[in-house]
């Protein structure tokens, strides 16, 4: 697939410089775009490799526009327009319609629907047009699933949970799977409590791989329109994700939290149970929050990583940080006495 | 199903307060309940809500029940008759006895044992009654599973491994993998030592979706009986969980360590190799555990969080805890001359 | 199987003590080891063993030899040892050659292949010699494995990607799901960059339980030769790993990273992103990597736990770490005054 570099500006905007007949067939990065291919500029840092690009053309801001060799798509935020433009010259591989012969359903499916060998369909399960079910992935009874969703293969949906349209959900993911709630018996035996909610995912949202996200206890846990979750992320129940919120990998989040809308957690961070975080909140990489937030802001709490000799001096000193903010208090109080004395 | 409130005393005690012919289709909590329907205050800071309930009865504590509006079952652990209860009401949907005709069984199971579409069941593997295999799941040969077990689907158990009974295995869960076992080459490669131990899983253990339980090296990994394990949760080769333990999402056990009876572990805590644990520690969440504890206690290991602009600030001191620690011992030194001198 | 002691000295070299008529059957912990085992002396703490075993020979090194009261082999790495025997007398489970009926499979694969049960292996798939496929595993279309590698079973491939030979890949993990990338709308709704690079995964990699890695953004994600990766690994798109690099579980590197060559990584570990961590480089486990690395060495960053009650004590000190350090400075100028005064 070729298409015109004016046929890209007619469909997605931007403002053209140079040739519009140029065809443009793939994107690729600034230090190895080749002629027929166009690249992007969206990171001042690289600018000094724009001089020397071999690509047959640039998306960049207006601000670069000048300093371009080549024919140019101006925008004011090229890294979206690659975005746009990276979507319509690569789409996702297409998967046959139909179901395959290996694959068990138990419901009746729209003729667009696109189901995988070895995949499993329950009982009264609901699925919108053009949805694609990988290989091996099970969707249990009772689900509903909208249209142009993916499952991507062995992943796993319990019974009764629904998933909204645009969807995608990568391998190894699991949605539905009970809460881990117990009460405690005095000899300390657990006894389980029925997970009798489901999970709600709304429209637009991604799942990675191997990322699960437990059904409600009483209630439900919800994941709102335009969420994306990453790898290996843990979302317990009850949990409430705000819309277009974004998830780096290996975070967990513990049960009945409310995160707010737009809200971004970087990898690894956990955040504790029964908090409300606010609208607009950035959590750092690795941070533990163990408070809510009632406004928006950037927060972190992780320590400074250092040669290992060093670290043994200066970590062990934390065991006596109480002690250490004692003495300064001392001191001060002693000097203080000297001082008068004068 | 609807059940009288004096049903529900005569099998599972309490006192009752109220009209016990009462009918109770389902449970809910306190803010939703409605009439038929029942629901229980186990935090007292919930206690205001009692007054305007709509439910049709509460379970509740002795020191509450004067206050309850509405019939009531008095019980000393209303979170425990809850879940009791909730076991009774809201049993786990239930699997069609047999083998699904696009499964593959290369063993002789009990007849109630149901195996879902597309599950592998090795060969000698022994399956007790009740067992349910989900969609998907494997169940590789000379594998041993008790009785009244759930596998939900793609759930994967390695060969030989033996599984108590009233075992739950969530979905993308894995047990019985390779161990991470390497001795090394003088340029640095590895060579793989092959991992001929099992994982051995005790009576009424749940292990949540995603988590992975390695087999041991030459000795066994060992999880006792009801030890309850949470989601995306990695357990190393030669690990013994106590019984009745409980880790919550994302906790990582490392080699050859030994967990007490009775402990938990908050969400993303690494207990470190080697290491030895005593019965009844609790571990708070995001804690690394880098030395064996020999009695029972609460442990903590994590760092505040608060805006970044703060962290940086204060962070970066941690860099010069050492020489700080110094500057105070020798203020103090200098401050004890001068003092002597007056 | 029962070998002789000649005979393994013979393959494996090392210098035999004692009767090389000896058969050996099986290794065991020198603990347990009964006549008719070998075991392994590597960590000197267990010398006092050794007077007691009842095995029937030990492998150890040259320093020990004369302690041993029974056969020995005496070879200057005892652990390398132990590995290359263990691999001899203890092969992986064989499975049987050839396709197993209830797969499906698009591509034409060499006869030693051998397919499970479930699995999927899509068209235009090539499959080296003696590989092995896992029940329910799925292969996409367009991947190319070498010869003599495992897959376990409901492990995924994704489209596209390229594996070595003699490459492991436990149950559940994922390679080549699509990477965490996205621009951002001005109203915070994210738009999906596609993911059109691969993974490329070199030879003699072992790739862990429920691991996952990511597919390149335009370029690929490498894993390089002989890499092994534990349990729950997070590798972001772009990332490198460099050759026999080796992961603990539950670490997360995020995208654009390189990682050096024989590099360890403990468990719990984060690695940021585009970071370039050089050769032979040590991460202490849990430790979060905020910067590049450009020397070897071994890094820590993590924080010692304690008692709760301490724990609260102390930490709660972090918060003022940097009015401790101003307080110091003043005392140090308030003490210097005072002094010049004398």
């Amino acid at each position: 697939m070729a298409i015109r570099l004016d046929e890209i500006v007619a469909r997605l905007g931007g403002e053209l410089h140079g040739d519009g007949a140029l065809l443009i067939s793939k994107i690729a990065p600034i230090e190895s775009a080749a002629p027929g291919e166009i690249t992007f500029l969206a990171n001042p840092k690289y600018q000094a490799k724009l001089a020397n690009t071999r690509a047959g053309a640039v998306i960049l801001s207006p601000a670069l526009a000048a300093d371009c060799p080549v024919p140019a798509i101006v925008h004011p935020d090229p890294y979206l327009y690659f975005a746009r433009l990276a979507q319509w010259l690569s789409p996702t591989p297409p998967a046959p319609a139909g179901i395959h012969p290996h694959a068990t359903v138990m419901s009746e499916l729209p003729q667009t629907v696109s189901v995988g060998a070895g995949a499993y369909i329950g009982a009264n399960v609901r699925i919108g047009a053009n949805t694609v079910i990988g290989a091996n992935a099970v969707v249990s009874s009772g689900v509903t699933i909208g249209s142009d969703c993916r499952l991507y293969p062995n992943s796993t949906i319990y019974y009764s949970c629904r998933v909204g349209s645009r969807v995608i959900i990568h391998a190894g993911a699991v949605v539905g799977s009970d809460g881990f709630g117990f009460a405690r018996e005095k000899d300390g035996a657990w006894v389980k409590i029925p997970q009798t909610g489901i999970v709600i995912v709304g429209d637009d949202v991604e799942i990675g791989a191997g990322t699960t996200i437990d059904r409600g206890a009483l209630a439900d846990t919800v994941i709102e329109n335009g969420v994306k979750l990453d790898n290996q992320i843990q979302i317990a129940h009850n949990v409430r994700i705000g819309a277009h919120s974004a998830l780096a990998g290996c975070v967990g989040i513990a049960g009945s939290t409310t995160l707010g809308k737009r809200c971004t957690v970087g990898g690894g961070a956990i955040i504790l149970g029964h908090l409300t975080i606010a609208d607009d909140v950035n959590i750092s990489a690795g941070t533990l929050v163990g408070k809510s937030l009632s406004e928006a802001g950037t927060f972190t709490g992780t320590v400074p990583f250092m040669e290992h000799a060093d670290w043994l001096k200066n970590f062990a000193r934390l065991r006596h940080l109480d002690s250490m903010a004692d003495r300064i208090r001392a001191l001060e109080t002693r000097l203080n006495e000297l001082e008068s004395k004068k």
